[in-house]
């Protein structure tokens, strides 16, 4: 059965891979399974037609043999329970892998997107300099926990899993600020992400379609 | 084997259910499995013995059979695979439940935390007042998604599941401040899940612990 992706028809990071195709992207890549992709412009994702699969008009979606599901966590997760390379064997350890995928989407991304808020939605307001650094430090506070739990591991529970691919592709979204560099290990651990090839396969797809 | 969770010593909402073990709760209830609650100082979660078990320093955790998970969404769901009445037979149907517990903790309570941020991080800021209706603003544009979506169906997908406990969970956390009520198909919603009797037994649990 064909499996058919969602994306931005041109992603507002120009290519960067820092929309949430990406990582779904990603995980199609470590399980080995081909995808097509339908770009859809700002406008038709708040059309009913798009509603109706992503009922809050956002990408990505993920339609197999009669499935449609939303959101990136719900999808990479889907993937990750079908196919191998994603999610360990044993019990506990699978367990420990999902913690970390809703570890990534509900305790390190909200903070980070909250950035996102503050520039590109309030940047013009009258706080906008004189409140960034307390966004700022409300990431910082949770990336110096995550880098004290990584500590010189190579991944966040022995084995590569979906728990990483979701973890650094939040983090990823960080770096662009510099916040993340100020992390050594962490930095070194979204390099270690980037550099599987996996990664590097997901993202020249996104780039073909988003570089400027 | 024996269940233990961690709950807050005294939760800050005074016990209105809001803290993040009355989730977890309502799951083990739902599932009818006996726990024991372990209750934690806002000191104590932040020292080395209870890190090691939260590595961001929250609650609640969950211990069973030397297995140890932390984020409420990824106990609920190991609770929900492991035991009836919270996630469909049906594959398909599964699925799309799941993807409603990310929809819930992804893309519908960040706003709703935005707003306690605001209120109690920043609300002695100069622009705690001026900024207050943009977060409201970005609150009722997610929650009018969802409103359209459910429609005058009981649930998100069919029958009651995991999905429906953390969108229920979630947007209680919103009804403090009023919005949930400019939605009464929502507020319907959530009054549907506060009436089972399992929501019930929770919240009777963490109110035994924390009001006043």
């Amino acid at each position: 059965m064909s499996i058919v992706i969602t994306a931005f028809e041109k992603s507002p990071d120009g290519g960067m891979g820092l929309a949430r195709d990406t990582r779904v992207r990603w995980a199609l890549e470590e399980a080995g399974r081909p995808y097509d992709v339908r770009l859809v412009s700002f406008q038709a994702m708040k059309e009913p037609a798009h509603l109706a699969a992503h009922p809050f008009g956002q990408i990505p979606t993920y339609e197999e043999d009669g499935l449609c599901l939303f959101e990136s966590g719900a999808i990479v997760f889907h993937i990750a329970q079908r196919h191998g390379g994603l999610l360990p064997g044993d019990s506990h350890a699978r367990a420990r892998a999902v913690t970390w995928m809703f570890a990534a989407l509900s305790t390190v991304e909200p903070p980070i997107l909250d950035l996102s808020i503050a520039r590109f939605q309030e940047g013009d307001k009258p706080w906008a300099a004189e409140r960034m650094p307390l966004v700022a430090g409300r990431i910082r506070q949770r990336l110096d926990m995550l880098s004290r739990h990584l500590g010189d591991a190579e991944w966040l529970d022995g084995a590569f899993s979906a728990g990483d691919l979701m973890m650094v592709s939040v983090l990823l979204r960080a770096r662009p600020s510099g916040i993340l560099d100020g992390f050594p290990n962490l930095a070194a651990y979204v390099a270690r992400g980037e550099a599987r090839p996996a990664y590097q396969r997901a993202f020249a797809a996104q780039r073909a379609i988003n570089a400027p």
